[in-house]
């Protein structure tokens, strides 16, 4: 897979003064739109079916995010999530957020890095994606990452 | 001791549409307090310094605010703890938040319960609060425990 | 009506390092789901719909909420919203929280009060429930009320 | 002025379920010194000492963020903002946290555009920022924003 969708609405706790979402927030749906395309294959980003050697973690050592439109309060917009790169140790996605008529709300990307504890050091290092998640997850054609203004 | 105060300023993305302090903010504030009272006697709610048997963690049993007068962006506010009671396995505070000319925006309460893992089940459980926390955290007088309308 | 049910997910950032949803943001859960019942009867707690005189917010004056079991990363969770008592100016919500086989992992109270703006001074003031609401939100019945271990 | 600083520490609510703080709340740390830092030139964000035509805002039209080392509960942090551009209609910030023995736990970048709304069409929409602004914030020197590695 190299795409999934969902629709969210925009909550009230996820308002500003300013009357639109706060701009931390996208980073928080981004997130939310990440564990779910884990789940829609059937792994958890969290990993608990493995242990050990096995049990891998994902943190961000990227994250950023374009703002085009703001999402206002119980709008509805749906979350388009793309696979734009596969590397050895890192995961890098593109996340739309379209609202209303097709417009592009804002455009994020997260490049999550696969890690699992040293049992030596105790700390998290990068390691090779295990294959379980290279057989279900590919990168999306490249005339799709292309940022369009409208769907 | 049995007072601890300290003052904070309201951050942009702890606002909502409504251009006050979002409600559910008052209970980190009100934790951010807490924590910050252990800290000033020695303690920390994560307690690093103790291990197995005698670590405790303080999860929340109860907590709640009356909200008076909101708070606004950038604006300074004093917050002021008091030990409600000390149980056998609880501790209940009681958070003031006061603004400006020493108007009260909200009074919270938190019941926070001594617990620690049961090796055997692996769950929490409530436990005596250990004698380090008792020697330093007693109850306020019982008339600063009255909510006054003003400081 | 007087009872709203839907049913969320636990995010990763509603998680804190203990594991377990931050007790705070049953808080927002609650006000999510206070906010979904008023769509579910055709309004919107910011009620674009009215202007000036006709046009009412929902501010809280009260908010509580008793723990009773964590909830967990990617958990499903109900959320039962009961109209607990509909006042001349303020409505009070009961939400629970069920979990799995039907646990109660939190109970929360929200008091809204009802409010227009005084054109005089500019501030909030509490006014009478307008008669739309009164039509369409009525009381549980008491049997309803009363705290249940299990559904 | 080009750069600014302040000490913040880490609380419990920023935190995951991964022990760490939760990566969407770095921007929100950025946020926090940019603010501070409009402070300390004695201007708000918000902008309330100026009115109609004057009255400008300054939302995000891009962010961004490398995280190099984590931080956890308590840790104590210190915020550098960097002026790396200052442009006709936009500001770009770059934000590093510095932990510890001067490790760099995460750099941000922020880009602010100074917007105004428009009376016929009631959107925002980015101008030229107000001499007032100019004559305060400037870009840092060029070796001070290359990415050290230490403090």
């Amino acid at each position: 897979m190299h795409r999934f969708t969902c629709t969210e609405r925009v909550q009230f706790s996820d308002t500003d003064m300013a009357g639109i979402v706060h701009f931390s927030n996208f980073f928080r749906y981004m997130e939310r739109v990440e564990h779910a395309f884990f789940r829609s294959l059937g792994f958890s980003i969290v990993d608990p079916a493995h242990a050990g050697e096995e049990r891998v973690g994902w943190p961000r050592v990227h994250a950023s995010c374009d703002y085009m439109a703001p999402l206002r309060f119980e709008e509805e917009f749906e979350c388009e999530l793309l696979v734009e790169e596969v590397r050895t140790k890192v995961i890098r996605y593109i996340i739309r957020f379209w609202k209303g008529d097709s417009e592009l709300a804002a455009e994020g990307r997260i490049t999550a890095a696969c890690v699992r504890k040293d049992p030596a050091t105790g700390k998290m290092k990068a390691v090779e994606i295990p294959q379980r998640f290279r057989d279900k997850i590919e990168p999306a054609p490249h005339e799709m990452l292309r940022r369009p203004d409208r769907k």
